[in-house]
């Protein structure tokens, strides 16, 4: 454990005060919340995103910051368009990426493209005009598929359930790879499932958590599918900082570190403290989906002892707290998301 | 063990005789074997080959059949051509692809279009026009990396070393995903270095094992590399069988199998085999070049008993007849390979 969350912002802001960083995906969710705070700390912040209506790009998560940030619109796959803005930066968080699991079945080779092929010509263009880069990729705890056991650890075999594991996966492949071949300072994170302000509520293209916001936010009945399955929750802010911590640590480039929060709870658990948080709601308990079951990975927890050990981050907000500042922000923010 | 060597001809032409097969990669070393083999059986044989220059093609491979098999010119990335192919079809043995480690450094994208991305639109063809295909897919060995220890069975962590192994695995594991969510009777075999009549010899693009042979045929000593490590060669005739078999068993069907040969020799052994069989010859032994150390896999021997136990099949060829006969096929072709 190097540092304590306390001693975070002082070796954050050396390295992150007045450096050229470009967010890919950073209109997304978590991309725009490390946007935030690579802004807070003295960052110059380029953010490169497709603005994608299927994806988790929204406007309104970076409005407050609009004017301070340089925004190129851009699909990840056209690396001519990229190839100026690697030129001359420190670091690349490189979010940019297909989340949907059903996403994937109906378009999988769209997924790879994005997923796969993308991330391997824009590491080619990294170690080419900016071999110094850190890179930080986000990857996805999806690869392990339904775990032998919880915790799961970096160790767990990855046994990809659906098309988008499988083109994660490859994608996380060649930033670990190209770490061994070329040096260059990449890391990937397998997150879990984040939620928190920013997050898509309008629909279930980004997660089940979006909907179940949006139904809570309505006054409708929350759908548990099941509700026996557990499910490791980590707060946005708290992945940001991850993503932050892990690139400033040496020790982490040329690994893959899981992500999460814990301990797991169950979504039974997960409906009704959610219900709690908003003050008020209800559950609908249904039967699982059938056309969801087969890419289903039953229960899930992090073993992300790891990444705590290499950077010293651990996570900040308990899920009570995290959930009552989601609402309180939805609440305010309503017509910018559904 | 359902069936004994002896016992393979009457299942295999029970399955094969009259059977319409498509065989990609066919023009290639194990693809045309396999092509042979099939014709003797009585199917009926498509083959579907880019002719890539740099690959594993050469038209001598099929020239005694040539007049008996349907040869499509094209790319597998190319799937408006494959589609005809793939109607009608009751098998695809799958072995297009790129095979070159060091190919896949100077060329990632391309590798990972055609070892993936194409196999992944190949998978979405034949759902949607042949859902009841049996496909074996080739994969490899080199996913597994630098082993933690011999022999390697399939529960070994995947560890991809250069990018060739991961665009492979990411093929491979769309052919079993596809199993699994649609019902495709798809398995793929994890070949180990392969030699027999049919191997590129005029370079390394293929294996370090054809400049070996050429340089035996040519009076020029093997040029090892270091020498200490091991390796599990398969007979090319032995890794067709595996390819048939593979096909008519049902209880493969959804799962990656190891294919060996074993036991493991060392490369220093191996020089000395190939001198014997050849009646002549000498080694040069020279340092590991450090261009390849860096996705060298160091030693490797296959546990392929999953395999052997649901097919039946083992290897029958001894090495020293297989090298011996490898050069006797040589000698009276040298013209076509060199």
């Amino acid at each position: 454990m190097g540092i304590s969350p306390a001693d975070w912002h002082r070796p954050l802001e050396a390295a992150f005060a007045g450096a050229r960083v470009l967010v890919t995906g950073g209109v997304g969710f978590i991309g725009s919340m490390l946007s935030a705070r690579l802004l807070a700390l003295g960052a110059e912040v380029a953010i490169y995103d497709s603005l994608d209506p299927d994806g988790g790009a929204n406007p309104a998560n970076i409005a407050s910051f609009r004017d301070r940030v340089r925004l190129t619109v851009g699909d990840v796959r056209d690396t001519g368009s990229l190839a100026p803005l690697i030129e001359g930066r420190a670091y690349l968080f490189n979010l940019a990426g297909r989340t949907s699991h059903m996403g994937s079945l109906e378009k999988p080779v769209d997924d790879l493209e994005v997923n796969a092929l993308a991330q391997l010509r824009l590491l080619e263009l990294c170690r080419t005009v900016n071999p110094g880069l850190v890179i930080v990729h986000a990857g996805t705890r999806q690869i392990y598929g339904r775990p032998d056991a919880l915790p799961v650890d970096e160790s767990h075999p990855v046994r990809p359930p659906d098309p988008n594991a499988v083109a994660k996966h490859a994608g996380e492949a060649y930033h670990l790879l190209y770490h061994r071949l070329y040096g260059l300072a990449t890391v990937s994170l397998r997150l879990t499932n984040t939620y928190g302000p920013g997050l898509r509520i309008k629909d279930d293209r980004q997660a089940f958590l979006g909907v179940w916001v949006r139904r809570v936010l309505q006054g409708e009945p929350i759908e548990v599918w099941g509700g026996e399955q557990r499910r490791d929750l980590a707060y946005v802010e708290d992945v940001a900082d991850a993503f932050l911590l892990a690139a400033i640590a040496p020790e982490a480039r040329g690994r893959a570190f899981n992500i999460g929060a814990g301990p797991s709870l169950s979504l039974g658990e997960l409906a009704q403290l959610m219900i709690a948080a908003n003050g008020g709601g209800s559950v609908r308990v249904l039967p699982f989906p059938s056309d969801r079951r087969r890419i289903d990975i039953g229960d899930y927890e992090a073993d992300d002892r790891a990444f705590r050990a290499v950077t010293g981050w651990a996570p900040r907000t308990m899920l009570a707290d995290g959930l009552k500042r989601t609402f309180d922000y939805y609440r305010s923010r309503r017509g910018d998301y559904l």
